[in-house]
């Protein structure tokens, strides 16, 4: 039975790249029959990654059959993957993030997780001397996962690994990474065809701090602009959202990857009160700056106060 | 501030020898300072390991200081962990148990866990050349335990990544397998100093299974007859313990190493159905013989049936 690898929902880069790259491995490394499938549409960036290094779009799955075998990646939160996850057959974990607890197994498995700033970059080293065998989608998309995860090594999650492993990478492609991390951020900051709703739920993870209910939503940009012109719709947007997902505030951070910064939206007095306690500002207006805020692990979550 | 390094409560060989082991990495290798402890006294196979290979004591600890840091060999299980455990700096975890779900962590931390029959095993291949570096100790440490997990071999979670080490150690060491393993046994078997209760609590972990709570209990033994000898109480002494215990039902295994096979005590009904269900045989007295039973992981847990 063929083992189906996927990451998260809202399928960003890593969670897109990292199911291909190690469906790849699985089945012509190990012998074991794997195949990458998708929780939902990739996002602008995935897709370009998708397009750019000719691999093939892989199903978008909505649950998983009881006792299927899955292998899952980038993430290790029952709340971000199939509702009956617990009744697969669940064969591995490779992972970047904190521990939640929720996921369980029959009986012992392999997990693998680093506090590295990319799935793939765990991926790299396990896959080892293998990796020669790789055709050059498998390690174009492994580049491409390394770059989104760190903002081309911006983003204070990025580690010696992460940084070495992409620069080997690129240079075995020949692919300059300014100009190829200018076209993935590009992609991504192509948010023209989304609804407000879209964006707020695009790279978005729950959390509660103190009793409340946070859906933490980032969008990375070049273009900080074209999304900030939109904030008196998104703000009203995320009334709905919250109450559609049972959330008690939407947070959305932009991220200015250039200028390597954050912008937070306020549109009322609860989060007026989140951003001056957690990140020691003064709010006077709708919107507030947070310099060099670029990572929702590191810099958001472990300060987040209510 | 030291790590401290600690496997489950009720230590056996493994979650005595891989704690010295990874706090010698951590330490001597890695250059963090950490020291390994105990969450209760040792059995009596860790203590003979721990007196032929001229090891330290660790000290018993009983819970854990709020973010005091700490990594975790040996079990995934919060039931088996100090209460605070979620309250600690949890810095990483190797295991090789089924994925139980309850840990949370902070932030990315490391984790490695695989199917394989002994922890030290996974320490071997993660520590690699930097073993060259380890005194005597670590790793006759190592070998101990590898031999404890996989029963010398037969156990059927022995896997070739366990014997290979474990060969390999051995003729480093100048360490006959047989007769360090029959030591290593008469070790473990001399169970004449502890209560019935003890015996039952002393290699025992909690599962639900239908509903029903049980205390699986395993005794490893090259001298099933004295343990057996004290069926009488140790079947009225279960009543108590599960009690005390919250549980329903204490199961306990009685493995003799040598025969490969399980004796599993049948003190009342309910486990006579949980016999014949779970493992096909005919109940007739308040005893029952499994064939080629040896490990609670691969042989009993999953088959457990109410």
């Amino acid at each position: 039975m063929t083992t189906q690898v996927f990451g998260h929902k809202s399928p960003d880069t890593d969670s897109t790249g990292s199911p291909i790259i190690w469906a790849w491995y699985l089945t012509h490394i190990r012998g074991e029959a794997a195949t990458p499938v998708l929780l939902g549409e990739p996002n602008t960036e995935a897709a370009f990654m998708l397009s750019h290094w000719n691999l093939d779009k892989p199903e978008i799955i909505g649950d998983v059959a009881e006792g299927a075998p899955v292998f899952i990646v980038d993430t290790n939160n029952p709340a971000e993957l199939p509702a009956s996850i617990n009744k697969a057959d669940i064969r591995g974990i490779i992972d970047h993030h904190k521990l939640v607890g929720g996921l369980e197994t029959k009986g012992p498995i392999e997990i693998r997780m680093e506090p590295l700033a990319c799935t793939a970059t765990i991926m790299h080293k396990i896959i080892g001397d293998d990796l020669s065998q790789a055709p050059r989608g498998i390690k174009g998309a492994m580049l491409t996962c390394i770059l989104s995860d760190t903002l081309e090594f911006r983003s204070p999650t990025t580690t010696d690994e992460d940084k070495a492993i992409a620069l080997s990478l690129a240079t075995e492609l020949g692919i300059d990474i300014a100009t190829f991390a200018a076209e993935m951020f590009a992609a991504k900051s192509d948010v023209s065809s989304f609804s407000d709703a879209e964006l707020l739920r695009m790279d978005s993870k729950e959390y509660t701090v103190d009793g409340k209910e946070f859906r933490v939503s980032v969008l990375e940009t070049t273009a900080p602009k074209i999304v900030l012109d939109r904030k008196d719709s998104l703000m009203a947007s995320m009334v709905d959202v919250a109450a559609e997902d049972g959330a008690d505030q939407v947070l959305l951070f932009v991220v200015d990857i250039l200028n390597e910064e954050a912008t937070l939206l306020v549109p009322n007095d609860l989060v007026k009160t989140v951003a001056e306690k957690s990140f020691g500002v003064i709010v006077t207006g709708d919107t507030v700056v947070l310099p060099g805020v670029m990572s929702r692990k590191k810099q958001i979550i472990p300060f987040l106060k209510v």
